[in-house]
């Protein structure tokens, strides 16, 4: 049975990281002794080892210890073997294509798609979609494929931003480059603000916590879609 | 003579379009009669006729006449005869991916470190640095390659902006994707303010505009540097 969070960002301003998702995470991991950590987004360019102490602190009052994929000497049989996943924010492109590199995009979906608990925050949480093709993120190295796990039949953009009304800035809004995306695209964008987060159990996806959420599809005005909402495309 | 103009933004807000650069295209296009303009990056997902329409009005006061790269039957000849370039703003993934899709990049590259004049706003602006990592934009196509021209010895980060102090939100600050650019590239960065561009004149690579440019290099603090600074890495 599928097992997933997916949400918008890994804090929200001002409180400590995970901590708006903690009461929710212990239940979510229930069961879990050790879960392994995905490190490879890097925020701020962060080593994997510093990611993962930050990690391990953070799940240590829920009494699961956590270990870095990058620890391992075979990470494919770490992966088959894990209790349960956290791939944390920091860049896509860096995360996908490490992924790729090492071959284990397709071992990941398999085990979470065989019932491993798997929980991802912002760029974590963009590979649980179709493809990374609506990250945020600046393409600071070339993945070899945009694909990521297609775990949801549709694309998370994480820490979706409503257009500023006071703004003199001509840069694009988000709202803009998700209509840019479906001039090429057929693909459902969901746009999860901070707060917010896609909740995967067996068959039934539903957005949850604290905002709406954006949905944008091709060729249809854009809508909103308060947390507690089935996402059926 | 290289001659080139790199513009941050085509508009400031609540201006005409190109209308702040409009005393600097004069002299720039001096002596052409007609320019070809280089529509694929789209802005919006607008058709390449279209955007070239808009174009076309903007560049009437100027007497040049515009017609669209997308029109030719043979747009290698059109580039190779071209008197001068323009590339517009919009998706740089997009713009990158026809370029070299249609074998144009460095076809175009070229022709302007041969001496003609290329214009370049935003999108168009990026292809002048040494590859697209330092885009803003959504990757909404996947391009062969993210090398782009290098008619400068860096990189452009267009419509640069500064973080927003009063901001709750946790998405990344472009400062902090630039220093990530950095952990794995070392080329230098300049974000370009929107008023701002950068003009090269044969060998000499100065930034002009309203504003001051932000300097990122790999290992050391970024740094302003006024209008009308020579830039030398």
């Amino acid at each position: 049975m599928k097992n997933i969070l997916l949400a918008s960002t890994s804090s929200m301003f001002g409180e400590a990281y995970l901590a708006y998702l903690m009461p929710e995470l212990k239940s979510f991991f229930e069961g879990c002794t050790e879960i392994v950590f995905i490190p490879f987004a890097r925020p701020g360019g962060i080593s994997h080892d510093e990611y993962t102490e930050k990690v391990k602190a953070a799940f240590h009052p829920l009494n699961i210890k956590v270990r870095g994929l990058h620890t391992f000497t075979d990470p494919t049989e770490a992966i088959q073997q894990a209790e349960g996943f956290f791939t944390g924010g920091g860049n896509t492109f860096l995360l996908v294509q490490q992924l790729h590199q090492l071959n284990l995009m397709e071992e990941l979906k398999g085990a979470v798609e065989g019932g491993t608990p798997y929980l991802g925050t912002s760029a974590g949480s963009n590979i649980g979609g179709i493809n990374m093709k609506n990250t945020n993120d600046m393409p600071i190295v070339y993945p070899p494929d945009f694909t990521t796990m297609g775990l949801i039949p549709f694309n998370i953009n994480a820490h979706y931003l409503d257009p500023d009304p006071n703004s003199t800035h001509n840069g694009e809004t988000r709202e803009t480059r998700i209509k840019e995306f479906h001039v090429f695209n057929d693909i459902p964008v969901v746009g999860l603000r901070e707060g917010s987060w896609i909740r995967v159990k067996a068959e039934e996806v539903t957005t949850e916590g604290s905002r709406s959420s954006r949905i944008f599809l091709a060729d249809t005005e854009p809508y909103e879609l308060e947390p507690g909402s089935v996402l059926r495309f």
